[in-house]
């Protein structure tokens, strides 16, 4: 690694201008951001180059012609002092990431993720990501931003319906960290913007505390943050539904599974599954989506996650502040979703 | 990082079967190596590919074809478990070692140096490359190969030609790292491969005495590896002459310019000007390359280690073993270039 694994994380009101060498400095932003009032800050950057946020910005294919436009900002070519600023959600910072980890074997990078998917979740923890023959983040590097700003005034202007969507890898990292956090979250109703911003620090260290336990993800621990994300990714590909609402849907998924093994007693899960269906209806206001089983088993297929054909390492609980990597197998998982009526 | 800097050596006679998993291990090796009667060895494999070597196996462009190709290898997909061996060169070492850093965020690699050049220098130290926009090395990683293999019954079968072209980086690190290495492989002639295969393991143990110290080009530290370098890229690309004889080159000009500046006495200047007169006369068998000052002034403006427009560091000696980083500039080169006689 380059740097410390842990960013530097920068909690602000408004766009700081200190940190930023606007001379120098080479800004990547999402163009959908000049809509939502965001021009100003990117024009105080002499540098920039606006792409198109979203999975396809991530394609390979797309790279060279994305390094060639990125190197002709600096006619006197990179060197390794230079730094890319990433100003956009998740794919953003993926792909700007990977950028800066390959150029000249790693330039800096500072990261000012404008989603609340990207502030609460991908924006920590140094995965950077490709997409590579029609497979999500087939390519990739462990390369975490030397910096991370967290500005309000950008995260709020998005519409409500992103926090909300957003939510579900909020309420992941509550499971997954148990209390305070769960209690802060969950049993402080109405949810809000407000309410998500003033729990972000603490949703991110207590990200922090499994990233930095397993940063390359060689020991195996870093992947109890998939809880929910097994059948979240299914959800994800084959229904289109957003990546927030999908992990939120596969945590319940996840939750209900843990009770019926037995790892998670009846009255915690009540106690869960009491915060998800008030979620669900109140902010989410749609049904719970139903897969064909052909649907299930292609995606599970497909996911990454799987080490063997048919055996997959699926998250389960053991109640709040306590999940485990559960060795299954696809069969397993079809036949829970019928018992749970998922299936069509 | 995912794993150690320091990649496990074996130094072997032949080729060892035990360490590789031919049922599961993804060979990629250069194809000349048909010629040299190392195809029993690659039929081994299971899974191999075959890639033409040199610099145009680095271009960005061909990546997604090769990736595609080792996936299709792999029909269940790859895993962070499966392992790519490379088997060639620099060149085919800096693909493979790129390929591997960003599949799946970085899986397992083995190198199998099959040139003096790649087995005396770029296999050591964990940077991998590819090319991008004409420039050579733009793209790359640090990420060490787990083992690498040193096979002298494939480094002998190369033409006598490649270790003597070979030969500069040798000497290079023996002006690093003094005696014993400088006196072994210097005052020990006359110079031959079994010699030079001798001297192998003691070269590469100096070679990470630098690289553990600034593994990631940090610190400065790592960059007196570029001893010789700075006029040597520039007679490889303006020239075309071979990377280890221009280096072998560049280190003669970095001599006579640390004699000159008065950094190195001139007894021990003269001892090893004597090593390097011998070795043209004996080995090289060739003139000292001329420049026109156009030439020497493009290929330094081009040269990948400036930090500013004209300012460049350039590695010189205070004596054997005692190698440091002078801050000087274009013109100063051109300038002593023209004093040494190398300007047409």
């Amino acid at each position: 690694m380059n740097q410390s694994f842990q960013s530097e994380l920068i909690f602000t009101r408004d766009f700081p201008s200190e940190p930023f060498d606007f001379e120098k400095d080479i800004l990547i932003y999402d163009q959908h951001l000049l809509a939502l009032e965001v021009s100003p800050m990117i024009a105080l950057f002499k540098r920039s180059y606006g792409v198109q946020a979203g999975e396809s910005l991530k394609q390979l294919s797309q790279l060279e012609n994305h390094l060639q436009n990125v190197l002709e900002l600096n006619p006197l070519g990179l060197s390794r002092q230079d730094r890319l600023i990433a100003m956009g959600g998740g794919s953003v910072g993926d792909f700007v990431g990977f950028m800066a980890s390959i150029l000249k074997r790693g330039i800096r990078w500072a990261n000012i993720p404008t989603t609340w998917l990207a502030a609460i979740d991908s924006a920590h923890g140094g995965k950077t990501a490709l997409n590579f023959a029609a497979q999500k983040n087939q390519l990739g590097t462990f390369y975490p931003a030397e910096k991370v700003f967290l500005v309000e005034n950008i995260l709020s202007r998005q519409p409500e319906q992103r926090w909300v969507e957003a939510y579900g890898e909020l309420f992941k990292m509550s499971l997954i960290a148990g209390n305070p956090l769960f209690e802060k979250l969950n049993l402080n109703k109405p949810i809000s913007i407000d309410h998500v911003w003033s729990l972000l620090p603490l949703a991110i260290e207590e990200k922090y505390k499994i990233v930095l336990q397993d940063p390359y993800e060689k020991t195996g621990l870093r992947q109890i943050l998939n809880l929910g994300h097994t059948v979240g990714h299914v959800l994800e590909a084959e229904l289109n539904i957003p990546h927030g609402v999908a992990i939120f849907w596969g945590l319940g998924f996840a939750v209900e599974w843990s009770r019926e093994l037995k790892f998670l007693n009846a009255s915690e899960a009540f106690e869960i599954q009491t915060v998800i269906e008030i979620f669900v209806n109140q902010y989410l206001k749609c049904e719970r989506p139903k897969l064909t089983a052909d649907q299930l088993q292609r995606g599970l297929m497909a996911d990454k996650k799987r080490a063997l054909q048919s055996a997959l390492n699926f998250i389960l609980l053991k109640g709040k502040g306590d999940v485990f990597v559960y060795r299954t197998d696809i069969d397993s998982v079809v036949k829970e979703a019928a018992r749970q009526g998922w299936l069509e």
